[in-house]
């Protein structure tokens, strides 16, 4: 699969570059291009204890991402999946450690071990103060000795990174990292390979299977099963963990290996809680992307019983954007509906010529429901005459619980029947322009001047202006003439109409994606509706 | 392709609520399931402008994840990639609008602008003070009059959320909002097409192609360009959208749209600041996943010329993890690498008998060659003998600069040889062991327990145990045995290491991955080398 990146050669140095130039200045990287690159925080001042972490790229945001206040001091970053040289992290160790000496976190691979091992000889060598930590919470290799190290180093770096920041000594923060690692129980599950850079993708989990038990680094899980859903992908998950931790309260950390989206993580957070261990989980740490395998797409939980410094560590404050937070597991916080919805409905009232002028538009509208019809054809699916006449005919059978002696509500009482009877964007904007009249109306406007206002709240929604080939083209000019009086109205309605018959483009509603040549020579039918009823109320006004 | 979902009619209402359960208290939703999805801060005093934004799911974090302090009020949640109806935003809207009013911002798609417009006036019947921006930064299509709302949205919800948290009224809020959009610019490139829950994936775009020009909804993108690299990619990004602004200094926002890796985020993040734009950048949001397309691999830019007044409320603290944070954008910070990265050698001295045993030992391992080699063909790939013996002759050329006559200068000097002559793991694993003999030589303690120091300090690095069938099974024997002189040591070793001919299975090492059955009956190599290392040096002492 295509990748964005340049060189696979250069890829980490330049991501590094650009995590490094899109920090603030809260961060810098060692001048060892192409084989030392470390990240360290600028602002540290070698007065606390150091931690440094790393390993493998490909892991990211981390480690880099967690480097700078209360988190890590430096992070040595190898190549993608790939321990960094002993030299890289001989680096990192002598670039920030001062005499309150420093603790390496370190992921259970033989690579890293040895090569942070030997580069905490070397340091040492200088007289500095040490010590190194190994982080090993996967539990999905029970028989194996040496456990891999995963997403639990996430809590490692909160827990004694808030502590360093504190100041603590270097003998409580390995005692302390050595105490979360004990505690620490992690198992991941995906649907899908990762993408190596450089590499084609391997095609080993088929369709319909998730690997259960798997690592950081593209290595299969220790288990193929049959997915199901994501409530049955957390149950799996969740029994492995709850035969492995005691009875506390735990934090959940549930981890993004890369390519799950957003949308399906909450699902899983959501399955978390309701899952077996639900009951256990005092606190949550995302769900995120922290510890990742490139773009798999999966997720692992990690697990550590609560103390009272654990949970005080973890909601330590630091401004870095890759740490999400820990937040407690609340159930759904559900609040009632707002009153409302149900929307106000006037009391009906009479008031014969108003009843008389809406009977007429009504009639003028469904007379003329095949000539639109036929108009719509052209441009569009040919229902424009059906929709206006079923909406007139349902405003008909409304007549007798409109409040028709009371213009300012009749107006909100009709766009609140449009937009309950006539379907389509074309409703919504009815209902839009009666309503906002109504408003209009309501704060004193005349009746002129509110339907103005009107077509304007239907104009700023529905975004058709002038000359676009809409029911605008003979709806404006119409209201402009209305002070004129009707037959004038009239007149500037049917011009309006007329005019878009020479519009070559609509650049509005749906006849926009009917090719230019084919609307020459046709009314848009919205604007043809809007003259023939302009033109049918003056027929009765005559 | 599969994905960690359940029913995809529930996915939307499951997702919130993960989303809610993990907010720790922060978020309620309303109790409008299924239709109505709506989630709302519980810390809300409707005496402040509520900000209420939305639109179609898949679009995670957007928008639930930026409802809190300093930012959304309320976001109403429509199907993946479809607005939500007008009951649904209507009781967004009446859920946290007091008498400051609301502002609603809406992405510009027509269903969301009709059913929020519409929503809009029915709150408006209410007595309510609502207004309404909507978010056109896209400039793909810079022939369709109604461009598309796209990530720079988060640039409205930002600013005007740091400014409603600050007090401000619904008509300055309007006015800011309606100002981001006016400079807001945003354009997004997409390696491939995201995958819809319950639809088959749209292979649309041909391996090596990138579509530019994209929205957020899986529809296509303007135009299929050949894809390079990253740098290219940027590149031509950057084109788009340096001929659409100003000679202001801008701030970046640099979304991914779901599926592109970390990794790649941050060189894109290098190349953006590399490009044409990189000058006129200040400051910059991410790289972090904001507007997504579910997992599209891809990315959008978008940019915002700065005045003060957006600078200090895209600064302005939230709490909320899903908003990466704004930085400067600076060049990259590079840190002189840390003296004593060379290692320091000691002087050379000579001292005969130290020389003449020290090339006993080595001649010792170089007669073992070959027997350690064929022990090794049964366990790993059969060159104990030639790594062993190569180092012992590299020891021999570096007599002469070797600090013989300073033991504890000698231990580390032969580790730093060791390390830097001999490859794999074991030679990493003897220069730890002879710089930590060192360690503990310099502060004092005597040779043997220096010696033991130094085996245990090998074994926490590399994790092997006693009867794991390596050198340990003959080398801590011996060395317990030490202080009964040197032929009860090599007795020692030799016992030990013949039991690990019993032994069926290895721990630790290559051998680890050795059916059992196949190592009973052969010694371990290094073990044997052990063994054969003490009774030379006994056959030289009688």
């Amino acid at each position: 699969m295509t990748q964005f990146i340049n060189r696979k050669e250069d890829l980490v140095t330049e991501a590094i570059d650009g995590v490094v130039m899109a920090s603030g200045g809260r961060l810098a990287r060692l001048d060892g291009y192409p084989h030392i690159r470390v990240v360290v925080r600028t602002d540290w001042d070698r007065s606390k204890v150091a931690l440094v972490s790393g390993g493998g790229s490909g892991h990211e945001p981390a480690h880099a991402g967690f480097v700078g206040q209360g988190m890590l001091t430096a992070a040595v970053c190898g190549d993608v999946f790939a321990s960094p040289s002993v030299d890289a992290v001989l680096a990192g160790i002598l670039a920030v450690t001062g005499p309150a000496g420093c603790l390496l976190i370190v992921k259970n691979y033989t690579g890293d071990r040895l090569n942070f091992g030997l580069a905490a000889e070397r340091a040492r060598a200088f007289g500095l103060k040490v010590s190194m930590v190994i982080v090993d919470d996967d539990i999905a290799l029970p028989d194996l000795p040496q456990a891999r190290g995963v997403a639990g180093t996430l809590f490692v770096h909160k827990i004694a990174g808030a502590m360093a920041e504190q100041g603590a000594d270097l003998d409580t923060l390995t005692a302390t990292a050595q105490a979360v690692i004990e505690g620490t129980r992690s198992i991941g599950m995906s649907l899908d390979t990762c993408t190596v850079p450089g590499s084609p993708k391997e095609n080993r989990i088929p369709q319909g299977m998730a690997e259960l038990g798997l690592g950081i680094h593209g290595e299969s899980g220790v288990e193929q099963i049959a997915y199901e859903t994501a409530a049955q992908a957390m149950q799996a998950v969740a029994a492995k963990l709850a035969r492995d931790i005691g009875p506390d309260m735990h934090v959940a950390l549930l981890n993004n290996l890369g390519g799950a989206s957003a949308l399906e993580m909450s699902v899983l957070a959501y399955e978390l809680a309701r899952s077996e261990l639900g009951r256990q989980l005092a606190l949550i740490v995302g769900p995120a992307a922290m510890m990742t395998s490139l773009d798999m797409r999966g997720f692992s939980v990690s697990l550590l019983p609560l103390t009272p410094e654990f949970t005080a560590a973890l909601q330590s404050p630091t401004p870095l954007a890759a740490w999400p937070g820990v937040h407690a597991m609340t159930p759904v916080n559900v609040v009632a509906l707002p009153d409302g919805l149900t929307p106000i409905r006037a009391l009906p009232s009479d008031h014969p010529q108003t009843r008389a002028f809406l009977t007429r538009c009504c009639e003028i509208l469904i007379a003329a429901e095949a000539d639109l019809n036929a108009l719509d054809a052209k441009s569009g699916d040919g229902d424009t005459g059906s929709t206006l006449a079923g909406a007139a005919r349902a405003l008909l059978v409304a007549m007798d619980r409109l409040p028709l002696a009371d213009q300012t509500q009749l107006y909100r009482a009709i766009g609140l029947e449009l937009s309950q009877t006539m379907g389509g964007s074309s409703g919504v904007l009815l209902a839009i322009f009666f309503a906002a009249v109504g408003d209009a109306s309501s704060s004193g406007l005349p009746m002129d001047s509110a339907l103005r206002a009107g077509l304007e709240r239907m104009q700023q929604i529905g975004g058709a202006q002038l000359g676009d080939r809409t029911m605008i083209d003979a709806l404006e000019p119409a209201l402009n003439a209305l002070g004129k009086g009707l037959e004038a109205a009239a007149a500037a309605a049917r011009k309006g109409a007329d005019h878009t018959a020479t519009l070559s483009r609509a650049k509005a509603g749906r006849a926009a994606y009917i090719g230019a040549g084919q609307l020459i020579g046709h009314v848009d039918p919205g604007a043809e509706a809007v003259a023939r009823l302009f033109e049918g109320l003056c027929a009765r006004v005559s």
